[in-house]
C-alpha cells in the first residue's frame, strides 16, 4: 500500500498517517518528492483499512498495489485448480488446466421427453455435463413446485446418460436441499454478490458454478470466490456471460479481454455462457469459440428443443445442428490452444 | 409489442409468427413495408412472451413498446407515492411528492456513546432519519454478533432522539428478526436482484429503502420494486448511488441524468446516496445539492464520528461540520423546486 | 512514478529496471517487501516513459502517481481562471470562479428572423452570450454556404443585441476564417481528441469552448486542454454533456460526479449541456439546475424556435417558456452556492 | 419508423403528427392500442426527421426500424466486399470474405535498421503487411519531420520486402501527400469522427483502414464508414480495438461480440487490434485468437524490435517469438473457420 500525501499537507498529517501505520504493525518508509510525500507500507496488506487511511486530513490517494482478493490469487496457488465434477453413479468430468469440458442442455427444462431428447442430442455431440439456465420465468407462479420436480428429472436423465448434473440454487434456505440433487451448484449473475448465500455454498462440498454479474469488475468476481473458499468449499468454476457496456447491439458485451487476464491473476478455471452474452442464437458459434481461443476453459451452452413446440425456449439457444458444428470446431480447435475436450 | 420480420422472411414464417400471436388472445396488425414486413400486437403487452417470438424463424427483432414494469409505473398510479416512516414511539417522517426528507447516521455503529453524539448533530442540523450505511466489513468475523448489539443501540437511540431508523437486511432468514427493530428496511446494493429476499420483503408490512446495483439499470430497479410491490408491501422508496461507467475518477457515477426518468416513469419516491457514489468526503456537497435539484425526494449521508478516533470511518463520510452546511443549503434550496425538507 | 516487479523477478530484471531510471535523469529508492520489490521514482514525471518501462522483464506494473495532464492542473496555476469572452461591440462575458454564465439560441440557425426571435427571448430571460450548437445535419450537402450565411446572421445579432457569439470549428483549413466572426470558438465532442485541431486553436487568441466527448474520461478532456494551452491560448472553457453508459433511458449520463472532481483538479471553468446529455427537453431543467448545484460555471441551453415552424428543432431543445422558468430558478439558486449569474 | 404516442396525447397532436408525415411523402398507418395510439411509417426512412417528430406535443417515442447506416449495411449491397491492399510495386493483398490478412510492424518507426530487421521477421512468419501504430508520441516536437522520414522508410522497405504499407494520418491537409505515399490510410481511433477527414479520404482511391474509437459504439463506426463511402471510395477496412467499459483490469475490453453483429449487418471486412485493447503484450495472443474465432478478417499487431534496445516500444507490443507463434496458431485456426491467411 503506498499513501500519497496532498502538495500542501503538513507535518503534522504526516505525523499522523506515520502513528496509525505502525499501530498495524506494519513498516513505513517515507520518500519527499518535488511536491509531494509518499508513504510506502510493507507488512500484512490485509491489516491496512484502505478508507480509514484516505479519511486522513492531508491524504491525496491511497494506491493499492496488492489484488484485494487473496484466496483466489495465483499468489496463494501457483498451480491451476482443476474441479472434478460428479461423482457416484456418474462419471467425473475435469474442468480447468488443461481440461476443457461443454455444460448443455434446454433453457427450460419443460417436460421429462423434451429433457431426454435435448440431453441425448448434447451428450452424443460433445457436451459432458447436463445444465444450462433453469431459472424460473418471473410470471412463472408455481416455480417451486416446478424446479423440484425439475430436480428430479434432471437427475434422472444425468444419471441414465451417465452426465453429472448442474442448477441454479438462489436462496439460502435451499443450499441443503439441492445440494443432494446435483452435481454442480449455480450461483446465477443475480447473486453474485448475495453474501449470505456465498457463506453457505461455501460450507458444503459440492463444486461450484460461480456466474459473474453483467455490473461486476473481475475483481469482483474474485472476491466472491474469496467468500466460498474461505468457507472451506475449493472446487470452484468461474463463468463469464459478458458484461453491460455502452454498446447496445448485444445484450452483454462478452469480456474476452478479461479471459487472459483472470488466467493470470486467479488458479480456478473459467468457462464462458456465449448464449447469455449474445441474447441471440445466431452469434453464438462465433463466441463460443472466441471463449475458448482466449483461454476458457469450457462453456455452457442452451440447445433449442429438437422439435420446434416449445413454450419456454428463448432466442438465445442455438439450434441442435448449430450445437452439433460447433462441438465439431470446438474438438478441433482444442490441440491448437494445448487443451483437450472431454 | 412491434415484431420486426426478416427482408428476407417467406410467407410460412409470417404465417407461424401470427398463429402464435392469436394463442395468446392478442390481435394483431400487419404491414407490408418495402423492405420488411412489420406485425403490430395490441393486447396485453404481460401475454407476449417476447424471447419466444424473437426466436421464430424470420424475425428480425421484437420491440417492446411498453416497460418491463407494471406496479411501479407511472400508468399503473398517476399521483406520487408518499412514503411514512416510523410510527409508535417515533414521529411520522413523510418521502416523496413534495416531501423531502435526510437520513443520516455513521458508517458503521462502533458503540452507544459515538452513534448518540453523531445522532444528536445530524437531528440537530435536519436530519429526520437515523442510519447510513452499516454493512459489514469483509474481515468482521464476529460481525452477526455486533449487529444484533448495533440494532439495539439504533433502536434506543432513534426513541430517544425521536427518529426513525433504518438498516439493512441481507438473508432471507434475518427478514422476521430484523423487520421488529427498525423503521425502514433497507436492501442494499449488492442485493438488489436478490429475488428470494425481496420476495420475503414483499410480505413484511415496513417501508422499504430499495438501493440501486451500482451496474443495474433504470427498469431493473424498477423491475425489482415490481417484485416487492407484488409481494403485497407498496412503501417503496428507490435509492441511487451511482453506476459504474468507464470515468475512473470517481467510484461511482451519480446517474443525474435518471432522476427526471424515474420520476417521469414511477410514482415511487428516490432519494440519492452521494457518499456510495463519490466514495470521497469532499465530493459529496455538491452532489447531494445536485440530486436535490435534479428532483430527488431526500438523501442518505454518512457523517464522521466528531472525534476522529474511529477505526471504520470510510473515506466517502462527511464531517460534522460539513454536514451541517449542507443541510442549511438544502433547506434554501427546497423551495425554489417547491418542495420542503421535513 | 513507482514501479511494481513481478513476484518472480529476478536481481537482473531490478538492474535493467534501475539502470533505465538512471538514463532519465531520476533517482530511485528500492524496497524489498515481503513478496514483492518496488521502486520509486523521484524527479520529473514527464520525463519516465511508463510504457517503455511496463515493457520491460519483470515488470508487473508501473504506478503513475502524478495526473497526465500538466498546465490544466490546479499544482500548475492555483487560482481560478476567469475567461472573459466578447471584445469590441459587444460586453464581455466572465465565465470561472464566482461568475456564472448561460449559453443559449436555436439547434440550428435557419433563418435570420427565426435567430433575432430566440435571441430576444434568450436575452430577456438571462442568457448572455448567442450560440447553442450549429453543427450539419448529416443530410445538409450544401451546409458550407449555409455555415458562411449563418455566421453573418449570428454576428450581426450578436452585435445588436449586445450579445457575444459563440460557433463550431471542426476543420483545421477553417480555423483562421471562422475566428475572425466569433467571440467563442466551441470544440464539438467528435473533435475532441483531434490533435491537429487543438494545435491550430491553441495558436488562436480567442477563448475556446472543449466539449467533452461521451467516450472521453475527465483525464483525456484535460488532456486536451493541455494541447491548447501549450499552444499558448489561455482562455479554456470545459463543456460536459455527458458519457456514454449502460443505462439506456437517456441519450448520454450527464457525468455530474466528475464536476467537484474537475474543480478540484483544475483551474479551468466548466460548463454542463443538459440538452445534449438529456437527449429530451423534458429532462432538461432538472439537470441544468443540478450541474450548476455541483459547482458549473454555466449552461448552454438549445432553445425551441417561438412559433413551432422550424424544420430542424431537435427533441432535446427546450421551448422559450421553460426555458424562462428554468433561469429564474438559476438566478435564485447562485445565492446559495456563493455564485453570481452574468 | 413507428411513432409511439403519449397516453394522454389528443385528437389534435395526432393529427399534427399525421400531417407533417405526410409532407415527407411517406405514408402512415395509425392503430388505436388500449392505452396508446401508435403510427407505422411506410416510406424512405431517410426522409424522416426522427428528432424533428419526437418534439411535437404528444409523441412519447420514435422508434427506428431501419439503421442509421445505409452504404455499410447488407440491405445495400449482399456480398462480402474484399479490398485489395496494395498495387504497382507490391504484391496485393486480399482483406475480406474467406481472406485473412495480418498487418504487423514496429510501434514507432525509430529507423531505417531497426525497421528492417521487425519488417523481415514479420515478413517471414506470415504478416504480409507493413503497419502498426505510427502515431506521434505527445512530446515529440519535431513529429512532423520525422513523420516524413518515417514514410520514405517504410515505403522503400515495403517495395524491397514485396509488403504494401499502411500509416495514420489526421489532418485534412496532410491527406493528398500521406496517399502519395502509402497503400492504407489509417484513419486513428481518436479520429474516428472527425467527419472533415473522412470526408477528404472518400476522395481519395485508397484503401482506409478505419478504427472504431474506444467510445464508439457499432453504429457509430458504420456512419462513420458511410461517410467515407458516400464520397465515392468503397475500399474500407473496419478496425476494432476495444471499448472502454467499467472493466479496469485491462486498457480496453475487445468488444467480441460486435464481431459477429458487423459481420452480419454489414458487407465490410473487419479486423482487430489486440494490442490497441490490452494494453499489455502478455494478454494479446489470446485476444488475436478469439478476433480470428469470433469471425475478424484480420490482426493488427505491434511487434518488439528485435534487440531491446528501442526507447519507444510499448508494453502493448508482443516479442518477435511470441509473434512467430500465435501466427502458427492463426495458420492453424483458419481453416477451421472456413478462411484462408494470406
Amino acid at each position: 500500500v503506498i499513501i500519497v500525501m496532498k502538495v500542501n499537507a503538513s507535518q503534522e498529517h504526516l505525523s499522523r498517517v506515520l502513528t496509525e501505520v505502525e499501530q498495524t504493525g506494519c513498516t513505513s518508509h517515507t520518500r519527499q518528492g518535488k511536491f509531494r510525500t509518499v508513504v510506502g507500507i510493507i507488512g500484512e496488506a490485509t491489516e491496512i483499512d484502505q478508507n480509514h487511511l484516505t479519511s486522513l486530513d492531508g491524504v491525496e490517494e491511497v494506491v493499492r498495489i496488492m489484488k484485494p482478493f487473496k484466496f483466489a490469487a495465483r499468489e496463494f496457488q501457483a498451480e491451476d485448480t482443476v474441479v472434478n465434477v460428479g461423482s457416484g453413479r456418474v462419471p467425473v468430468v475435469k474442468i480447468g488446466g488443461r481440461h476443457l469440458a461443454c455444460i448443455a442442455g434446454p433453457c427450460v427444462v419443460e417436460s421429462e421427453p423434451m429433457l431426454y431428447a435435448i440431453a441425448s442430442h448434447v451428450r452424443a455431440n460433445g457436451a459432458s455435463i447436463l445444465g444450462g439456465s433453469f431459472r424460473p420465468q418471473v410470471r412463472l407462479q408455481d416455480w417451486e413446485a416446478r424446479a423440484v420436480e425439475s430436480l428430479k428429472w434432471l437427475r434422472n436423465c444425468g444419471d441414465e446418460l451417465g452426465m453429472p448434473i448442474c442448477s441454479d440454487v438462489s436462496d439460502t434456505r435451499q443450499v441443503e436441499y439441492i445440494e443432494r440433487y446435483v452435481d454442480l451448484l449455480q450461483v446465477s449473475p443475480d447473486n453474485m454478490q448475495n453474501f449470505a448465500l456465498l457463506r453457505e455454498i461455501g460450507k458444503t462440498r459440492k463444486p461450484v458454478l460461480l456466474s459473474r454479474g453483467p455490473g461486476a469488475t473481475v475483481q469482483e468476481l474474485l472476491m466472491s470466490a474469496d467468500y466460498v473458499l474461505l468457507g472451506g468449499n475449493r472446487d470452484i468454476i468461474l463463468c463469464d456471460g459478458g458484461i453491460k457496456t455502452f454498446e447496445d447491439s448485444v445484450r452483454y458485451s462478452m469480456d474476452i479481454t478479461s479471459l487472459p487476464v483472470i488466467t493470470a491473476w486467479s488458479h480456478l478455471p473459467i468457462i464462458v455462457n456465449p448464449c447469455y452474452s449474445a441474447g441471440k442464437g445466431d452469434w453464438v458459434p462465433g463466441l463460443a469459440l472466441a471463449g475458448v481461443a482466449a483461454g476458457a476453459h469450457g462453456l455452457i451452452v442452451e440447445v433449442h428443443p429438437c422439435a420446434e413446440e416449445s413454450v419456454y425456449d428463448g432466442p438465445q439457444a442455438v439450434t441442435p445442428h448449430v450445437f452439433a458444428r460447433l462441438m465439431c470446431q470446438v474438438r478441433d480447435l482444442a490441440p491448437i490452444l494445448n487443451k483437450r475436450l472431454a
